[in-house]
């Protein structure tokens, strides 16, 4: 009788499903790696073969969440039909629709006690997508449409303050407040970028969500 | 034989700095009531007669801490002599000093275990200090040097930004990462208030403290 054995990628990905699922439900802080275990049906061995700790196995988790989410949008991000503005503007029109379609999977995030899973989240999504909009922003400078040293360093900082300032756990906006604060970001965006104003016009109609 | 009673006001305040002087050595998630209530020697119905909560009372300290720190730096608000650029300049070096010098007394909000409490004072710092930023902005704008719709949405993206993006315990940025991020910064700042190049520079010369 031959057994089939597992690539250890395959394992591994396994292993990160159970525990996904498993932070989803209880929760990150309620998680224990015993828990993991008994719900993946492997031995503690083969845990710390792929991970040293609770910790890292989070961290695997969310780098593979936020990439899936990136691996979403490359298509715009590729497609060779659009100019500089056309793809951002996709970008966020797009990323603003998943977010509200997967807003159900995403409330776990924001509960008090997924705090720490929540805060990496938003961080591995800022360093993973920072160096995207960045290409784009240098598309926009070969073009003529935009004007900056500082295309990396620039897309972090308003990946930072869009990704904590916008998030309904963090800052608590009413209706108005939240419309205004779009506002500003378009015309944020309208200078940093030396663009002409109003491209960033349509950032005026993404109403808040939640 | 008469009893000093002490008022409500005092004896709040004296709750507050035993529940701060043991989030500090313990951390906010290790401090139970109890342990409130031991060291400050009161009964338990008297802290529920101030507070709700731990997580109440820890909102009462952080609002405090933010409060005197920002007390520190009206002087230079204040200042009738200073320009709306000069004030910018002096509360950024300011507090940038002040911040290096409370370095040791900052390290608990950086231990993973008290991410909530910092994520906390992080956003009270941003809702106590925007107001009196888009002041100062205003006042440049009445002097012609800043232009801008957006002052309090400004000052609050701003103040997101770099609370976040420079807080060693959330980005870790490499000595010439963290300056790279500064000089874009002062674009940043120059381009949105559509303010004369060069006026941020001195932010080139902040460097990484830590």
């Amino acid at each position: 009788m031959t057994r089939v054995l597992k690539e250890p990628e395959e394992r591994k990905a396994e292993i990160m499903d159970t525990a996904q699922e498993l932070f989803h439900i209880k929760g990150y802080e309620a998680t224990t790696i015993s828990d993991i275990l008994e719900k993946a049906g492997i031995a503690r061995g083969t845990f710390y073969y792929y991970f040293k700790s609770k910790d890292e196995i989070m961290n695997a988790v969310i780098e593979r969440g936020i990439a899936e989410q990136i691996q979403t949008l490359m298509p715009i991000v590729e497609n060779n039909n659009l100019n500089a503005l056309e793809k951002l503007k996709q970008l966020i029109v797009e990323n603003d629709r998943k977010n509200a379609e997967n807003a159900d999977m995403l409330a776990y995030l924001h509960q008090p006690e997924n705090i720490v899973m929540h805060q990496k989240s938003l961080i591995q999504g800022v360093h993973q997508s920072a160096p995207l909009i960045a290409q784009i922003i240098r598309q926009g400078i070969e073009e003529g449409r935009f004007h900056t040293e500082y295309s990396l360093e620039l897309a972090e900082f308003i990946l930072v303050g869009t990704s904590f300032l916008f998030d309904s756990s963090i800052f608590h906006w009413e209706r108005e407040e939240y419309s205004a604060r779009m506002k500003a970001l378009a015309d944020i965006l309208e200078t940093t970028l030396r663009t002409e104003q109003g491209c960033f016009k349509f950032l005026h109609l993404l109403a808040k969500k939640t």
